[in-house]
């Protein structure tokens, strides 16, 4: 069996069911919201994160009732199947209680331990993304490709929230605030979405669980790019959370001369 | 003359003129950008922003023709006179090139030195705030106001680029992260926005040029809120472009105490 065979076109359809479903859920709830707490509002973002989760862990449950499924908000069911759902509801929660526009929904498949499907879905910007193996990644049904840059130097990077970096990461993100030409911070899963689309060159993040990750690297591959953890590993279920996606291979390269010495950070400083 | 009679009703009316054109130029140019190069990408940027902003000074110099014009791509035009308009046809130029949506434009009229009227408007997600001295700020014709917090260890609090704080600045920053509840990153002038519409409690920005800030007072304080520089002065266009805004007024004096004592930085390391 060739690898592009381990994704069947009826998972990614099905993968699109669930993200529509998200979708519809996350619109029809936020419009209840108004001028809530902070505190109210977080328990109300864990509560429509709960909401989605069960209601797509219930399709996954009829349709695949053999699949595992790992979700941010309840415990997970046969984590060590052959093929593994991975679901983030929400991910970008305090992009999201902001109002800031990249929050998102995030779905996965992986088989053998491989993330080989995913979604990127941001309702805000009406903009989706697709990767999955053996096939082309595509935003909105239109085929993407990474850009070639030949240097750090010339590089735009990405940094969704220096908040979930370790302190004794924090000089991964330093060196390449350095060497890089410029930075766009903020953005969470979006920034792996623009990376895939060629908008920009690096993205670096650190204290990722795997809900927030998995779908990245079959779409950035899909588009023609990398995306490791910073010992050059591409991303698997087991993967650290400190990630470092590039279109470029010498970009990546040059990144990853530059953070592969520091240690996975055991305290994140950050609230979720 | 009370305050509120120094913005006339025709202003804003012609400053949302201005902003009409600045999204149709915006809209049409967009389309044509595809698989450049980040430095063509910034040329490219820079000529959007000067045919954006010749429009514009065009308009104003017709229709008020003694009316001074700051813009960041031109020369100034009489910004001693008593009515200047400040212009920044996007803002966000990073954000724009790399395809993050929070790109916009920036267009103020300020009256004896203060501004007075203030738009942001962000096409990526069809949003425009108004604020104008005597009248409650909107956005998209619905009026917003800010939120109530009744301390730092609560708020959620926004810095759009770190990379604009000169070294000497960058302790402010640190302080508030250790202080503030949340951070969302990036967002540009789209944080002043969403702290008028009570979705977060503070904003901390440095390294800010006249056209970056000029609208913010109006529209933060049409909202409730306060927009100060980190010494507590309101904002005029002589402001030191170290920004400070909270939507409680117990929230900014908490923050400026902890960044009351921060020079304004010499050097900034950020690309514009």
């Amino acid at each position: 069996m060739t690898s592009a065979a381990l994704i069947e076109d009826k998972h990614v359809a099905f993968a699109v069911e669930l993200a529509d479903i998200a979708r519809a859920v996350l619109r029809e709830n936020r419009l209840a919201r108004v001028d809530v707490s902070v505190k109210a509002d977080r328990s109300l973002v864990t509560a429509m994160d709960i909401l989605i989760e069960d209601r797509l862990r219930g399709m996954i449950s009829a349709r695949y009732p053999s699949h595992g499924i790992i979700g941010e908000e309840r415990d997970w069911v046969r984590p060590g199947s052959e093929h593994v759902w991975v679901l983030d509801p929400i991910d970008g929660t305090t992009a999201f209680i902001a109002g800031m526009p990249v929050y998102g929904t995030l779905i996965a498949l992986a088989v053998g331990g491989v993330p080989r499907l995913g979604i990127i879905d941001i309702p805000a910007i009406d903009s989706r993304w697709i990767g999955a193996e053996g096939r082309r990644t595509t935003r909105n049904g239109q085929e993407v490709s990474v850009r070639s840059c030949p240097s750090l130097a010339e590089a735009i990077m990405t940094n969704s929230n220096q908040d979930y970096l370790a302190q004794n990461e924090r000089p991964a993100l330093d060196r390449l605030r350095a060497a890089t030409s410029a930075r766009v911070y903020g953005g969470a899963s979006l920034n792996y979405g623009l990376l895939a689309d060629g908008r920009t060159d690096l993205a670096l993040d650190g204290g990722q669980k795997v809900f927030d990750f998995a779908p990245f690297r079959p779409i950035v591959e899909g588009a023609g790019g990398i995306v490791t953890d910073w010992a050059g590993a591409p991303l698997t279920l087991e993967s650290s959370g400190q990630l470092l996606g590039a279109g470029d291979a010498r970009v990546h390269a040059q990144a990853l001369d530059l953070v592969k010495d520091m240690k996975s950070g055991s305290a994140v400083s950050a609230n979720a």
